[in-house]
């Protein structure tokens, strides 16, 4: 649940909060079924009516919802305002003791779930969450890995949230270990892997693309199980301004993407997420086209930060089109 | 925090929630600043932006927050949805793991809080949360008690909420004890207390008296500590229309207030509390007149089913309005 | 300019304000254009977007503007909370000052308008703002009256706004003089006119015909030259929830309408404008028949309870269905 | 689509609308998917975001989508202002042209559509739109009977829609004879099937039960293929408060529910769809007590008139929760 | 009928719609009204409250609506989501089967309405429709001509309403042959008058000035008749950041106007038409110098995309501002 | 009371104001409370709902407002409208004959007030409204003066206030011979101090340091007294891109802030307040350092910018981290 409050006010300077649903998974699984992938969100809610609309909210956008289990007390909320110019947007996490966070390896029924699956993605968020959701984290991609199913994890390193104990590094090593895929910014890479190179300051807009190319071989070589390795390249110069770009290292080779100028954000929240699905989408759609899958995810991307919300509410269509080279903002009519 | 769906809504039917504040004691808090007394809210809180916001709000009332302590991860959470007709209002609670839940004995320096108090109020809602919140509640009436502050309970009887494994009656026994005042309605005091007696179904509109004297006479018999028990009786025609009355025992004998017909109910939650403030402020103000004071509070409550949000937000000269008469509602101008 | 806090919530609640315009003589003319007659509204305005968009706004309903002269500083302001229950409405005058206050005879070209006028409205609020409003009130009816238009007032007191040192009776009493019909309220009448008769509580929802009767014979008595004397009567029982009916005594004889009972009130200012709007209306279209010019007006008027805003936003074909018998409220489909 | 003022406004009084998904049919489906049921919404929406959200709107409350075919160029739109007190609802229709009054016999697999279902329902309102939509609809309730589909019929009437020529009874009564349920009111069952009773007024408070016995024997008489035949009996004191109550005569004979007085009307549109998807959901789980069936739908539908827009968002257990007793609005917390 | 999402929405992401009105001959006629030049809206409304409440709207702005007569059923609607960033603007028509296509050639009293009028003004969109509306335009523009009206013609193209047959050509030839000024961007040229020249990419912010004044050769010299031909120049940066500026071939020469950078855009649409009354407004106050005439249509369209809505919500004393200078955006006060 | 027609809408386009509380030296009493600085605010407001919301208001805030008297009839009341673009935002004021333009010297018991104060701050605004004002604008810089307070005046000139037939400086100039810390912009000290020198076009973004340089050194030549002079120094691109940096001479020296590039104005009222509430914090909190006062000031007020309301609702930390460099306007999660 997020509940945000209104256009750029700081949190309750009006008595009223925008709620809608999302978070990491969830983001990833909504945007690749408007895509037009079948997809099935797996989790964790409470049997009660915020864990209901959830359900709904999930069903909407054509997301599968009968793996979600009902258990727990509490759903997780993120409180969010947005930032402008100088001032950050800012997050307030209550995700503390939520259903998803005490679910235990064995009480999904990962075997199943897999049965028919063709890729399963995770986030660096469930494992941070606790003990439990990290042992689980740990079994459902063992388990999918097993089942032939290409595993992907998008890093995605938050440090409000890493509080039950363990270091990022020694939970996340394991589980990348048996992925196919990641998907990551450097600092994401430097936090959960332990892995750094000198890359310059992203803030200031210049980027060592050679710095990059010696992280992602750092990166192949520590983890040779790794098809892909995507790397998302945000430029903040401010609040509502940024540099939008990625770069992949492959079975194909080193790419990278156009880069975006996102001079009037509206929502950048879920930005990663809605990369994370046009990669994996590219990935599946254009196998033999890796610079095709990173540019459709790059574009799909660039287009969240047009949309208030975590969900990416794009069609491939749209994506394509803007790929096609309509980055113009031309009224459709 | 209370975060209500709007209007009629049900949860979630629009994107969008009213967020204000409220809470138990909050709301006699509020209520009897506005009133004109001095109150100071004790309770604990998160250092984090919805502990700040509260805190503003509280002040925004001219209640001290001075003794409010900065700890925890979480403010308790409930999500309201307002019935209509035979669709009762719904309340979610989100209230575990709070920071007031977690507050042990010798957090708070009750000592100095109680050295220039005279008045001290507490809810069952609580010692319904934890433990820890139990023993607290249980240490402050003591040093209250032996303070020479006043202490009040509304005991306020949440079934959704008791679930440490303790049984209300096991807790609010030993604090009602250290009490002066009390204040509930017959279905607290039968699951709080314990002690039951026939008085007719309030639902039906037809209350007896004659059976609430003897309830009343009961709990003084097994409180004789106790100098004014008051009871609220609601008789809950429909979400929207319920007929408000109370009536108390004390040292003075046995009163019974003039009965409102709430026929438009804008927001009943709180009403309850509003019955505390008002009887708190009728009985310090009107100490040789308790009819006065029921009448007071019942007036002061019936006003609070008018206004929306969990405060009273009333004056003194509104409630004396009521009292001379007109309820007439015409508008003043 | 009307502020209202939204819903039923008291003054600055929410930080937001609905922003209508509305005030006696307007409602009055807006109603009457929207019921098919040709109106003008006299009045004085600032040269400033507040002004600009009053009259955009009377504009909108077809209300001629063109004799509005722009001088002054302030538009008239009110602020407005709306009650529920017990609680009644409230209304914060901000109108001191203004730039109907400041217009003096000679001012507005009185002769020019009344040129091809039929009718003439007043309401007792202008002629409470001050000396200068008052003179040009009384310049105003005797010029309407010498050049044969017909003249309406309503008495309309307003005890929050006489501040000027003249009492109400001192300067109503000679208005009424030029008057041929006058619309009040008992308390109007006692007011303003320092007329007086028993006729009972109408807060307790029992009228004393008969008394009416002695009260419009007094008046009459005192104002010969009035050949229509009409008189609405609102019990409240609640904010929520009037009687409504009208007598009227006129040249045709003492005439009683229909009372309606007004559960659900929506919006009951402008209630007494929109009644006037409906009486002439009804004088100029049923001249044959006074009980069908009182209980077009009645009809009218109960309808815009049901409306939010000053003005009474319903059509001459609404109101006769509601004439027909069909005030069931069914749906229209 | 439908597009209705905020809160009591009449339409565009502020420059806002409430946008929604509903019409007959759809709110039957959803009602019953949230009761428990299996179900799947049959219609033509055209391919454009318009069409796209109404599909997405179904799918949040678990109705699958999969059967709607994507033809024409427009959905259909009805805007909707609420009454109060004596002041109607109004509903303006804006459905000429629509994908579904294009659709024509042979466009929908219904032979598949049937393949696995127990249940079909349809509404007056289908037939109303063209002779496109009559045959269509002729064609499915044939195939549907065919496939050993339970047939039911709403009759709906809805006077604006009836507008291609064809009078209701020339249709309906043919779609009737295919059907074993019908769900009327009376008026509907006077325009669309041309039979008669004297019943008295419904408007004033009283029903004649006897002479809907009469009504329903008569039908009975004419349709022998009907097994239930249920009629609501709505009693508008006024646009807030409806009497609200049904009867049936089915192959278990005659029943009467219990009257509920619905005193503060959030939303009566789709008040009638919320009982025939009560009343198939009773039928379905009640087979053996219809005494029970035609409670459970009063009960639905009563609950129904609490919520606001067209679809009735309560669930099985509310449902039973008021059929149990309480309807007393009490908070549950 | 304008119905938009809020802010920077998708369409029905929250169930609200914004309600306006606005339309290509509409804008223009209450741009014009607001810079303070009488003017009259000639087309077809429904007799409902929809139609009801356009012409209120426009009557508010000061527009004569004598002239609009009562037919048809439907309004016509768009819904519109604005962009943001590299995401273009939506529209979605919902204008067929509306009153305004159906009306024919002698529907409308153009004798009566011509024999005071000075200017006729047209757009490409009403020919767009049906081949009705264009014969009806056809003969508008001929009988204006005819009475000596000056006619102008914005050739406005739209892809998505040419669907009933006709191609634009055939139709905007015969029109443009009666008119004495048309305006235009490059696109419509081509579409409607089927006249092209290689100028450059419009959306890389590079203009070939020399290729467009062969253009306006061409159509010069194709259109003897035109005295004037404006055209618009977007350039395209993203959906929130359009370069602005335009060029006229008129009797007095060639004109440039200075280029505004509109880089945080509040609302694109309605911009032409806002340009369209800017030169109106100009070729009548400033005959003698078109240079102003165009500065003064540039500066006022770059205001409308400040604002939100069709309208153009600004005053000749603004757009004058602008003109002397004052573009700096600082607070008036 | 600050009414703000919603987003960037001109007044009036919706029938809603956004209403919050704002005013030049209540933003400067509630920035230094917000950055941790006991503060008190002194001025009249009258007795009704608006007067005591105010008060709430700046109580949230931790602001003393026991200082208040209540008093008059009015408060001051401005309409605002944000511009964007080429288009100002626009003040309409409606403050004559406010509480506070009728307050005279000895109704404020100054002595008391300034007993434990260290810092009194005075803006241009209040001296404007009324002679009154001045007076005793004039009796408390000398009463404070006298009593050992740091005087501080931000010159804060307004054109459409000054009504009451002293010219600015003639007033100014008396209350700045007590002051030790002044605020202003180049404009301000031209109008208020009659003091001019040639620094170039603010708007066209190029600083002639040097001006500014023998500005404040004329300044100082002219005031002795003065201990710090600080300007702030916006460059107006447009409604929402401003450059925003500050200069200031004092006893320390002459300082030049960092230049922030403000491109996504949110709310630009109240930028000067926060300033002056940065400055006077600074000079408190770092009197050895005035580079860092000054930077201190300029970045709090560069955060103003992305902050609706005339408040400046950020903290101490808040500031402090975009003096550390963070101006980047990442995710704060």
């Amino acid at each position: 649940l997020r509940l945000k409050s209104p256009e750029r006010e700081r949190l309750f300077q009006s008595p009223s909060l925008e709620a809608t649903f999302g978070g990491g998974e969830a983001n990833v699984a909504v945007s690749l079924s408007l895509l037009g992938k079948k997809t099935s969100f797996v989790t964790a809610l409470p049997s009660n009516p915020l864990g209901e609309q959830a359900i709904r909210n999930l069903q909407s956008y054509g997301v599968d919802t009968s793996h979600i289990i009902r258990a727990g007390q509490r759903i997780g909320i993120y409180f969010l305002e947005t930032g402008a110019n100088q001032r950050p947007s800012l997050v307030v996490y209550d995700r503390e003791h939520t259903a998803i966070s005490q679910v235990s390896p064995g009480d999904i029924p990962w075997d199943q779930i897999f049965f028919q699956a063709g890729w399963f993605h995770l986030t660096g968020i469930t494992p941070a969450l606790s003990q439990n959701a990290a042992d689980t984290a740990l079994e459902a991609v063992k388990k999918a890995s097993a089942a032939g199913v290409t595993v992907s994890i998008d890093l995605n390193y938050r440090k409000k949230l890493w509080n039950y104990g363990k270091q990022p590094v020694e939970v996340m090593n394991e589980l990348v270990k048996h992925a196919k895929v990641i998907i990551a910014n450097e600092e994401d890479i430097q936090k959960t892997l332990n892995i750094t190179e000198e890359t310059g300051q992203v803030t200031d807009g210049h980027l060592d693309i050679q710095g990059y190319k010696h992280l992602l071989t750092k990166v192949k070589k520590t983890y040779p199980n790794l098809e892909a390795i995507a790397i998302t390249l945000r430029e903040s110069i401010s609040a509502d301004h940024n540099g939008w770009s990625a770069i992949a290292q492959t079975s194909q080779g080193f790419f990278q993407s156009k880069k975006f100028q996102l001079t009037h954000i509206v929502d950048r929240v879920g930005g990663g997420d809605s990369f994370s699905a046009g990669f994996i989408f590219g990935m599946i759609e254009f196998p033999e086209d890796h610079q095709k899958a990173l540019d459709f995810a790059t574009a799909a991307s660039a287009l969240k930060h047009s949309i208030s919300g975590d969900f990416n509410l794009v069609t491939r269509k749209e994506v394509e089109a803007l790929l096609a080279g309509d980055g113009s903002g031309r009224v459709q009519r």
